[in-house]
């Protein structure tokens, strides 16, 4: 995996487990959501000034592998890695790790940068975009 | 308990458990909430014509009691009683029962009709209020 | 794609919305188990009694697939096909798709048979794995 | 309201919101929960060794003040205070508070140790109830 631009703290509390001891297997695509939003805002980008310009990432596509279960009240990091930066779209490549650093779910996220009113994809706003860039080059 | 002027089944899956074995004390607020729309949806009345229009129904008010907790598979009936209707909001009583009748969690919830931009209370649309007066009087 | 082998309904609820207007995308993940729990339990196959047992299909894998975006009050199928069946896991294709057939969502998901305690795989009881492999064939 | 024992912030993510652009109802009894775990985790009680021994708190009752609603991204803090500690239950009285200090929720919540297998009530174990207890003596 390349270097990992950023890393963010999760917590796992009984929301996110079901009735097999475990967090539900959706609530990693929370957890993956979380550490992105907190990655733009480490870059200064606040996505809810960007919604009432009713822009938006859109998430497209998905690949989780999910190897060890995770239990309740688990101390997990959650890594964010861009991939691939275009025009309209970013592709990540995220981990959540446990305490002990081992690997409990590897994902691959492509979001794309859509007008929420027509719901059609358009090119991600130049200053968040330069601001993308800036960062994933400096850290590369 | 007055009259009941709807009921709606729902199963419980995976997603509504925790690590506890039953059902997430939160997703009972979800339940009692389909069961609602459901009854809307009953008297003709679909929300999201109305979301258009920046109206909505928000909670103002809930008070759970929750007794014989619910389990993974559990097939339940949501029960909709409407206590009180007024211009701008409808104060309901609700039963999340089980298969045998026996009673899960008895709810009062109090929606108010808001106006989405400004997140004001404004008055339930008149045809809206109107149909749901008519529902109430005929199954009193 | 092969033939379908079940189909489920699915309206979406406020719950399942984010403020993009938009269904949020964990949450088809949480369409397509209840329509691999309703295919199971069409099959006879009730699993609060796996798990009384210790035993439960854990998700190993995923890819999605997603499209046109879902909005509030939308009414949806979810399909499931099995694309492998193999002692200790089964692999599916599944698909969400709108009122007019449109498809919103596309997913690949592999369950794996576990052992809750141990968290290790082991073979789906020979009674399941049966019921499974004979509908399969019969549907094919 | 008493003197609060405890405070934890939480921000709002995409997840926690709906279609109407605010936080989901059902998303604060989340909130609420987080926070009550944090408190118990100050007093260096962590609920997963408790679950091991089937034990653990089960909501009975809770009554939710709902006012201003909150937005997408918003940092809110949610407080704990103990309003009463019994044998088998605590009583509490919790806010969630926005950036400004505004009152977004109030709510009350008792919630019961529970023998989990068995779904009946029992005493907080001692060890809990002293570290609790004391807790709240000290904080008055």
């Amino acid at each position: 995996m390349k270097k990992i631009h950023f890393q963010w703290p999760i917590r796992v509390y009984y929301e996110d487990t079901d009735a097999g001891g475990i967090v539900y297997y959706a609530n990693y695509l929370k957890f993956l959501e979380r550490a992105r939003t907190e990655w733009l805002r480490s870059l200064g980008i606040e996505q809810d000034s960007w919604l009432d310009h009713n822009r938006g990432f859109v998430v497209r596509q998905v690949e989780l592998d999910l190897r060890q279960a995770v239990k309740f009240n688990a101390e997990l990091t959650v890594t964010v890695t861009v991939e691939q930066l275009k025009r309209a779209s970013i592709r990540f490549t995220q981990q959540v790790l446990g305490a002990e650093g081992q690997v409990h779910c590897t994902a691959m996220v492509k979001a794309a940068c859509v007008d929420l009113t027509a719901m059609r994809a358009v090119a991600i706003p130049a200053p968040i975009f330069d601001s993308i860039q800036a960062a994933v080059q400096t850290t590369q």
